[in-house]
């Protein structure tokens, strides 16, 4: 269903989520591809930089206008870990980037297929083509480990708090 | 219907409009005010920066966020003089910004009312209290004599090409 190449592509964006992790960001990772080479990364950062527009796709899709002199990403493909929430969606939509190929569901703010379909709405003047799917259970299981190691150190904290 | 004070405000965000129209900019502006003061101000420099991202709200909400040091902007309202896009208004949502002024509807692109109605949708962990059309009339002003020029020029250069 995928070829060796997009698995490598995704495996890149996975890797930003386990950096994302290692400093206790939420684990989402993005890379925006161009004629087949990263022209930009990202992980999520908010925490870190207290900007609520750091999201992994953001900062990819910032680094890839920067690295192209152009805000239009033509060409180019979009990996990413989770499935775009709002603004990350909107972002894919004004870059006109062509594709988007993501891993795991987001059933809470997901807005490419879970609460909404913005990337295929033909009254905006973009539309783009999803592939959803690929690396989806590690993608899934960094989200996972992440939020038990988050609830066991706040019940931990708790407890202490207790005593 | 609207307070001077409001008033004030979205004044401030139609200057910053009318400084994007100055530079050849779509003329969007927006400020976000915290306890009556602005702490982030921005306005269209997509085609100046070559970045996707640079609308005017979120300009105003990352400087907001790096005035506050908090990527959380409780007890703010932004104003902006056109209705948000999908972006746009995934970056209120995602800085948790507890209220929105906006002028004027953007029936092609606009997430808030006219196509979607992103801001309550209880689904999301968070809802914006949303109050339409302060300044209206000025704000569609800005965009119609933009445009117009716009076009005018366009039409200019077929005809000299022609020649």
């Amino acid at each position: 269903m995928f070829t060796d190449r997009q698995r490598f592509f995704m495996a890149a964006a996975l890797d930003e989520a386990k950096q994302a992790a290692i400093i206790g960001e939420v684990p989402i990772g993005a890379v925006v591809v161009h004629h087949d080479q990263i022209i930009g990364r990202g992980h999520n950062l908010r925490e870190h930089s207290e900007d609520a527009t750091d999201h992994a796709e953001m900062i990819a899709i910032r680094e890839a206008n920067a690295t192209l002199k152009s805000w239009r990403l033509v060409d180019c493909q979009i990996y990413v870990t989770i499935e775009p929430c709002p603004m990350c969606s909107g972002a894919i939509l004004n870059s006109r980037l062509p594709e988007l190929f993501y891993g795991a569901p987001d059933v809470k703010a997901g807005t490419v297929d879970s609460l909404y379909q913005l990337l295929n709405d033909d009254r905006f003047n973009h539309q783009v083509q999803v592939h959803q799917g690929l690396l989806a259970d590690e993608a899934a299981q960094e989200m996972k480990t992440f939020f038990k190691a988050a609830r066991k150190r706040r019940k931990a904290a708790r407890q202490a708090n207790k005593k």
